[in-house]
C-alpha cells in the first residue's frame, strides 16, 4: 500500500478523452454512460444500485472526511480510480467549485414495468421542457410529492444532463424516470391501467382546485415557452389553469409544478381523512 | 443622419468599463447603478420608468425588428446609445446568446411607503436565499400570486445581480422590492400594520394548509440549505411546513414558495367566496 498513485495529468489520456465526450448527449446515448459528479451524488448513486464504470479524483479530495471515505469504499469494491492533476481536473468539472470527484456511470434504463400502481398512484409527464435546471427540480418537486414515476417525452432535455442531475438533488436516482417512448404508447400503457390525464395549459378552462382529486393520474408539465404539445392537450381528461396576477406572463415550470402536484396529493390526503 | 457611427472596440473605454465594474455588487452599491440586459426586460424597465444611463449594442441587434424599434425610441428619448463592436460586446453580456442589447439603469430604491397595505395584503419576506435562480423566481412567484411586494433580509443574494434579474422574468419592476433594512426594523412596521408572520421551516408545528388564512400576511422563506434564520423563528405566529416524501431531503425554495403563497391565496379566495 505504499506504491506512489500516479497522476493522470495527460489530455489525451483515454479516461480524461471519455469524460469529455460524455458531456456530450449523443455519446452519452452511445455509450449508456454518463457522468456524476461530487462526493453527495455518488454516494446516492452507488447507494441507488448504479453500475459505476470508474472514478476520477484529484488532491483536493483528501480534504473531505466523506470523500475520502467514498474513495475508500471504491477500493474496497474494487472499482477503478484514477488521480487526475487538480488543473485537468477542473477543466472536466461542470461546477465553478469542484469537490474533486467524479464517477462514469453506467445509465439506468427503467420501463413501464418499475412503475408501481394502484388507486393512489401519481405520476408527472414532462412534455418538451429545455432548462436542465427546470427538468431536475421538477423531478426533485415529483419526487417531493410522492409521486410513483416520472415520464419524459422525446423532445424534452436528456435526463443525463449533468445540470438536470444536480438540480433533481440526486432524486433521479429515487424514482423511475422513462425517457424515448413515443407519446401513443405512453398513452396507451396509462390509458390501460385506468389513468386520468390532467393538463396544465394557461388557457385550461378550469382552476387547478376544482380539477377531480380521485384515482391514479397522469399530470402532464409542458414546454416553458409553449406549454403542452397538441397529444396530450388533445387526449387530456381535464386541462387546468393556475390563476396567475395579470401583472406576470407566467410562473416557472417547476414552482406550476409544485403547486399542482401538493395540491393534488393535498386534496387527496384531506379527502381520504 | 446619415453620419457613420462609430463602433467601441477599445476594452478601456469608459462605457465599456463601467459595464464591466457593475459585474461586482459592491460597485453596483455604490454607484446605484446596474446592467440589463436583452430586449424584453430592457422594454419593461423603460415601461416601468426605470431611468436608463445609457444603453450599448452591437451590430446584431439591427436583426431583430423589436430591437430595432427599442433602439429607435432611445434615440426619441435622448438617451446615450453606443455602438459596441460585436466581440466585445460578447465579453460583457451575461448570457451564452447575447441579443445584442444592455442598458445601464439607475437602481430604484423602494421604501415601506410603496407597499400598498390593506386587509388583504400578501408580502414575501425572503431571508438569507444565496441562489440568484432561486430569488428571481421566487420574486416572480411572489408577484403571480399578487403579492404587495417582497422584502429581502440583508444576508439575501443582491437584487441586481443579473441573473436575478433574468429569473425575474421582469417582475422586479411589476412589485416593490426592499432591502437592506435590519430585521427588527420589518418586523416593527408590519406589526405595527397587524400582520401575522407565517414561517416556512421543514421542522414546523403545522401543515401549510392548516395555517390560518385571514387577515394580512407576512409569508418568511429561508435560505436553501438553514431555512430561516433565528430572528423571524423567534418572531412566528406559526410555523409551517410542507409535507414531503421520506426520499427526499427538501423542495427547492422557489417550488416551496410556490405551494405555499397559491394555498394560501386559494383558501383565502375560496373563503371569501
Amino acid at each position: 500500500m505504499n506504491e506512489v498513485i500516479k497522476e493522470i495529468s495527460s489530455k489525451h489520456n483515454h479516461h480524461i478523452k471519455l469524460v469529455k465526450s460524455l458531456s456530450n448527449r449523443k455519446f452519452r446515448e452511445k455509450e449508456s454512460l454518463f457522468v456524476l459528479e461530487g462526493v453527495r451524488l455518488i454516494e446516492e448513486a452507488v447507494h441507488a444500485g448504479v453500475g459505476i464504470r470508474f472514478v476520477l479524483y484529484c488532491r483536493k479530495l483528501s480534504g473531505s472526511l466523506r470523500g475520502s471515505r467514498l474513495l475508500n469504499k471504491f477500493w474496497e469494491l474494487g472499482v477503478n480510480t484514477f488521480l487526475v492533476e487538480e488543473n485537468l481536473f477542473s477543466e472536466l468539472s461542470d461546477t465553478e467549485n469542484p469537490q474533486g470527484i467524479l464517477a462514469v456511470a453506467e445509465v439506468l434504463q427503467s420501463n413501464f414495468s418499475d412503475f408501481i400502481i394502484n388507486q393512489e398512484s401519481l405520476f408527472l409527464l414532462i412534455d418538451g421542457v429545455q432548462d436542465p435546471g427546470n427538468l431536475g427540480t421538477m423531478i426533485r418537486t415529483a419526487c417531493a410529492a410522492g409521486a410513483s414515476g416520472v415520464v419524459l417525452t422525446k423532445g424534452t432535455v436528456d435526463l443525463f444532463n449533468p445540470k438536470v442531475i444536480r438540480a433533481s438533488m440526486g432524486t433521479i436516482f429515487q424514482i423511475p424516470v422513462i425517457m424515448r417512448e413515443d407519446n401513443q404508447t405512453i398513452l396507451d400503457f396509462f390509458k390501460s391501467k385506468g389513468f386520468r390525464f390532467l393538463v396544465a395549459d394557461a388557457n385550461g378552462e378550469k382552476t387547478y382546485y376544482h380539477s377531480e382529486a380521485k384515482g391514479p393520474v397522469v399530470w402532464v408539465l409542458g414546454n416553458e415557452a409553449n406549454g403542452p404539445g397538441e397529444f396530450f392537450l388533445k387526449e387530456a381528461d381535464e386541462i387546468v389553469r393556475i390563476p396567475i396576477s395579470s401583472k406576470v406572463e407566467s410562473l416557472n415550470v417547476a414552482v406550476a409544478t409544485g403547486i399542482l402536484l401538493f395540491d393534488y396529493v393535498r386534496r387527496r390526503t384531506v379527502l381520504v381523512k
